[in-house]
């Protein structure tokens, strides 16, 4: 089969990098085309990552993938959308809100802003949990008159906790949900990022807008699609959401009422029964599974399980009966937040379109 | 007036070393007498300080108190307390089970230690919050047959938690609390403390017994005192403890669901109005308030707010109403853990037992 | 006496918020204005201070001061300097090849800047280290025809090397010497500073420039003033700098080949005895000794001795003859990078030009 | 060809452990015994990691090798070595003097420990540099008796240091060599290893013995073999060993007097064309380079560099002229110091020996 050709726009960021260390050997897409912003517009790749000393700014533990050092950077406004099957954009929110409604008129675009997010016919999806949101891809290309269509993951922070909702919510239902999360450094990108003088020795308790998304975004996930709207999931999600001094890897401490009562060893036996069927899919980014569960009370660190599953599994740990809350359990999660939460994650929802037929060769 | 004698047992770890910080020049007591364990009793403090490569182990931010320098450290078991008109022990739980006894059959003891914690008839004090409790240091003097007594202050995590809800629960009840905790490496001592291979770039998610500690003396701590035992506060309280990368100062994110609806200026008047009476009274310790609210969402922050008066304030931030709790709200505090939540507690409870007359001049 | 007046140019900077932190209860200076870029002038200072989500970015361990929160920031390029009686600035190089001329022809301004450091009739100023070169502000007022003059401290990464090499060179005489330094983050300032997604669990082994600075600045700061010139010192330098994670304090490990054999207690001796005569003039912002002596050989350490003597003391230790070198010797040393290597090295100066004449009220 | 049979001593440190994650699928070895001291023997490997709260105390990023979890840990002193084709120690010097000698009677003893490195018949290898060095263990065995033998690797920042050197003293000829060295926090294993307490925004100035140690170990790793005897290379060294908080990886900043002048490109040939021969036996564990040299003046950082050629590779940059020594050159390097600097640089002397038949079947 030939690969499908995608683009990469905003190929300069974190996010865009992870992209591209992603997809350097992927077997079924090819990148195309880096696009980004007037400031490194034609720029060959590797020139586009220097900063003003010389210096390669590639954030990502994978090499420089050499085969896109040579690549032109293409303007994100100028990108010429009909030559891919598929764009990625790695971009704010701003841009985005301007430039993936212009792809999407003619390609599928599957994107880590959060600018269409909210809107009512377009699904945030999270491989294995949301994927049957995916019929509501075709209203949205009916109501907008596209070709493609957007597709934006969820905020990085969200991915972990809806991850690990999901299996407790079929299984249990869910009243409310109390989190608090112990995010990492990468999570605020590149420019600026979080400042070595803040964050050292230090917890930052506030990270503008996340608390909101992450409320808003997990209901919209875990909703139910009723004809061409989705009904959102009932339960209350409140959070409080911190920065700490780790590369890699967001923790999340979980507090959940439950719908009904459950013991341990039935939580745990949902958490490790969930996602096997989408597994079963073969997708080539896939896990071996999506939540991997420890019985270690040490477990899950952001610096052991980050990489688990290729950065896609989430790992889950510490589940106790919380007799505080009515039906309450308790848990930590740890979710890599630039792998399942952004790039990688991405690409697993591209696959897993590809498989049902929502990405394909423009012909 | 002449100063009362003070010993402090346990002189060479971390608690005792902050202990010895406070006390260097304090107004009301004198260090006489320093003890410590079989393995460096006989030496004079500073070499007792020493590793086996002759560095001195003295982990205060405060410089060494050379004054003490050349005491010779007391073996704890044979301690001559009754050349003393207070202890202070700084010891882990088991020495403390079998010293702290022997001591207070002469003179009051002040300890960091969970050991009697627990017991009906000793209360756990923090300044400000549940002062009325003495009366109980009465009885148990009457029941044990001492002329001392033992008052253990509570656990470092305890401590800030205690001192924000004490407020809340005076003001509007309480259903039940959510704490999960960021801890500072500095609250788990010296030896061995936190191994930095453990928690660079990383978060530990587990602090063995620290979470039923936080649970039970919360409510021991804001029950009330009928006639000679503490009735428990009878709202729940579930925690989740974790350790990060930061050197000193507890962060904690807390939701709680109150008895009544209060809206977010009510909840910051109750904090800015505790402890008011408290600070009048002119204890040598005491900061100018015993917490700070701020309004920037960016605080607390553990490195710019831990040292808040003198290490004694708790500061607060970010409270929000919470829609996902019953007359829900939620904030951040941080609390330092080895000043008011230690050696400063204690040192602030002395004062407090001193001038109610609870520790006097032995005649 | 009436206190002089002063004016901080870019007061919103990490350099200048240490200005002010130094200034805020100065016996001798008053701050009168505060001066920045477009960017923020017009605005009031607490504002000026704000990023994007309205925190305040003050970074200085001291408390924020009140007292200049209200203070209107001018823009520096229309700063009336006829009203003040001394300007610090505190601002980058670009920006201070125009703006302190302009100040200088009035009034004496002392800079945090490099760019007149290389200037012929430009002292660079340590105080205890060469204060004899004062007499070469002289000629640069007569030469340019400036009532004030432009007189800038070093490098902050000079400093503490220069400091040291002093009292060697006075004694022993000086070969060439080679140092590696382990840099703080703080010395990279606040925009953008140093992203803490490249320093934590790393060193960067390049700062741009900073090697030739240390370099240079090191022969001209232990020249001999002859006539109307300096005269470079003859020893060779060489450094490698790199940065490492850590908030405040440069430490450097200087290997030095002396101009003859000396003992390790000579060395210490020298060191010990460096600066009494400073010292002895009883300026405001001196500390009790330039030159602090560890025998500890776990000492010098940032976290611990960067802020001995306020700030302003150069701590040193393992002090080891080197026999690898003609003549040589090695040892460490801790420098507060943004006390005595900017602000309040700064201060220290003004003072003592203050003392000597140099700085006066404009009548 | 049928796997040779091999011990490892000292199993559960981290040394230990990176030799089990470096074996687990090695195509020559297969681990037969694993071998503790008497704190541990006797129980399954995996139950003699747990520490007293029962976690896993495995340090590795490798995860845990379940295929050893159930090993029984044999006491060190009562391991059967007639069982085996070799021994891998990974034990303190003191165990070390009595062990290996025990071992050394009847098979080749691989060591991590320092207890013979410097007695006369005792090579420490370093794979590449001084492999030559082979033939002093047939007059080691001769002498002492012994079927097997004992070869010690260097300290871990001897090895990226004498690397580094050999192709420079090969080249050029080397008169001195100045080295400050920013090593990592795993280089003091795990118990007690490095406290948080004392590392974090942090630089410690001293490692008990490491300087000697370096200085000593260079000059016979880069010696003559003379007979029966290594003649030490005769250009001193001179270092200053520092530990900064970074989790693996020594960074080292070198300065080098050649023996004569060279430009930067001859240098960095010669660091590039070093190792090839090595490189072309086609050893299981040897990288495509010993060493790699960077022209981005931000490179070497050991977080993007410690893991190159699976921790193999010395990473070198910077190279620079220093007009401060005679002939001189300046660069900095990164070593992994658990991979190339103790297991993984053992495995490779192991691999060399055995291809060279110094390592046989036993039978």
């Amino acid at each position: 089969m030939e690969k499908l050709k995608v683009a990469v726009v905003g190929a300069t960021g974190l996010a865009g990098q992870q992209f591209l260390a992603a997809l350097v050997a992927h077997p079924w897409f090819e990148v195309a085309y880096l696009a980004a912003s007037r400031r490194t517009a034609g720029k060959p790749y590797r020139e586009a990552l220097r900063d003003e000393t010389g210096a390669l700014q590639w954030f990502c533990q994978e090499p420089f993938p050499e085969k896109f050092g040579d690549f032109r950077v293409e303007l994100a406004e100028e990108l010429e959308v009909a030559k891919v099957d598929l764009v990625f954009t790695a971009i704010d929110a701003g841009p985005a809100r301007e430039l993936e409604p212009q792809y999407a008129r003619q390609v599928p675009v599957i994107s880590t802003a959060s600018a269409f997010r909210y809107e009512e016919d377009v699904p945030i999806f999270i491989p294995a949990v949301n994927t049957d949101h995916d019929a509501l891809l075709r209203v949205q290309q009916q109501r907008r008159g596209w070709k493609g269509f957007i597709t934006p993951i969820p905020n990085c922070t969200t991915t972990g906790l809806a991850v690990t909702l999901k299996p407790l919510y079929d299984a249990f239902g869910l009243n409310f949900v109390v989190m608090t999360s112990l995010q990492a450094v990468s999570g605020a990108g590149r420019s600026p990022g979080v400042r070595a003088l803040d964050i050292l020795d230090n917890v930052l308790p506030f990270i503008p807008k996340e608390e909101e998304k992450v409320q808003t975004e997990t209901q919209k996930i875990l909703g139910r699609l009723e004809g061409d709207r989705i009904v959102p999931a009932d339960f209350k999600v409140s959070c409080t959401c911190t920065r700490v001094p780790v590369l890699d890897g967001h923790t999340e401490a979980v507090f959940a009422s439950l719908g009904r009562a459950a013991e341990v060893e039935e939580v745990k036996r949902a958490f490790e029964g969930f996602g096997g069927e989408f597994v079963a899919l073969g997708l080539p980014s896939a896990p071996e599974r999506m939540i991997a569960v420890h019985d270690d009370p040490f477990r899950p660190q952001p610096r052991l399980d980050r990489d688990a599953g290729g950065g896609i599994t989430t790992t889950v740990g510490r589940i106790r009966l919380d007799d505080a809350l009515p039906n309450g359990v308790k848990y930590l999660l740890v979710s890599h937040n630039t792998k399942m939460g952004a790039a990688k994650g991405a690409l697993l929802v591209a696959e897993y379109l590809c498989q049902r037929g929502f990405i394909h060769p423009q012909a």
